[in-house]
């Protein structure tokens, strides 16, 4: 299979770009930078792509940050939420439509190269406050993708079911680097350990019984007790 | 209604812009800079949606370009096609994935600004050899873009159905400034008169028995016999 992988350079999609890679398919990187308020992700999502040997390219939709203000992702004057998320201050986190801009950008290019699918990792453990993370949603476009050329692309969503620990596993197995991936919403030199997404990270590890090799901010909260999981297949980098 | 407008500074957006301005909608322009090979477009959407007050606003995804080569709209090293349109020609003007990706943007300033939908001036004449201008296409995307936010929005398509000579006698009547638009493949002084959509412009003024205005360029083949139209409505600029 031939792919066009959208890739942030967090956990979620570096465990699909390991297991992929892992099988065999030749993987096409896609990191979108859609004016995110750090550029740690797409730092981290270059180098691990290097490494892989994977094609990897940056698709600059930074001017559309203007465009779509009042989110903490992409506007500075909007605070990162910190805790374990809440409905309201995960919505402060949603960018307008931006699945179906990543996605329609990835199925672009995947047309372009003649590409399979393009695969993203969507899991079950992504919120019902994000619209644009729900089945229907994903269904509806990946019959809109499938029309949008004589050279039928689809989504390739195989974590669709899984939790994000489930992830972590896999991840374990296929020897992802995962010290080198990154999650939290701020940009610090460091993974802040207190935003949203760092708390979903942490508490992946711990669920998936795999020990959490991230480095947090030395005032992060202090981790709860960790523990070794076995370690399998070999990685394909 | 409030409505986010694909605008391309082309003669079907801008009869688009001035009958929904005319009817009394809300209208955001939003004009979409995917790496054309000129500016024309652009300047020409900028100055009439000034004149019309019509809020306008340009997306920069100029960066795509380098991931969609080999069309001659974004790729200066393929040629643009002369003469009447034919099915290869046609073909090296398409730009994968083009009409997903202007409507996903769309659709998210349209979310962001509450409006109720995204207008596009899709119609009848649209070539089948473009598969983003399908009707199906099109269908299945108005579906994902309905559940793409907890604010739904949907595309409003009032020109399927219509012909391009169509929206010439529709235009005429609410007094669009047809001689500003641009619809040129090339970005000279004048519009060519020679490629496929100079070819096509001509065409539907002839069809709709409405004066062109256009400059074409001194070397441009000679225009038939053109017939006024009546003209009715005032224009809303």
């Amino acid at each position: 299979m031939k792919a066009v992988l959208v890739y942030s350079g967090g956990l979620d999609s570096t465990v699909l770009l390991y297991r992929m890679l892992g099988e065999g398919h030749v993987v096409l990187a896609l990191s979108v930078d859609y004016g995110q308020r750090h550029r740690r992700e797409l730092d981290c999502a270059r180098a691990i792509a290097l490494e892989c040997g994977a094609r990897h390219e940056v698709a600059d939709l930074s001017a559309l940050a203007r465009l779509l203000p009042g989110n903490s992702l992409t506007d500075r004057a909007v605070a990162v939420p910190h805790g374990p998320y809440t409905e309201a201050t995960m919505k402060s986190t949603i960018v307008p439509n931006r699945n179906m801009i990543l996605l329609s950008v990835a199925a672009a290019w995947a047309i372009a190269e003649r590409a399979d699918c393009v695969a993203y990792a969507a899991h079950g453990g992504d919120h019902a406050v994000y619209p644009d993370c729900r089945e229907g949603f994903a269904r509806a476009l990946d019959g809109a993708i499938r029309l949008a050329d004589w050279h039928s692309v689809s989504l390739h969503r195989p974590f669709v079911g899984l939790e994000k620990s489930d992830l972590v596993r896999m991840g374990a197995e296929w020897r992802v680097p995962f010290e080198r991936t990154w999650s939290c919403y701020e940009g610090g030199a460091h993974h802040c350990g207190r935003c949203g997404t760092c708390v979903e990270r942490r508490e992946a590890f711990l669920r998936a019984n795999v020990s959490d090799p991230t480095v947090y901010a030395p005032d992060a909260p202090s981790p709860a007790l960790e523990q070794n999981a076995d370690h399998g297949k070999e990685s394909p980098c």
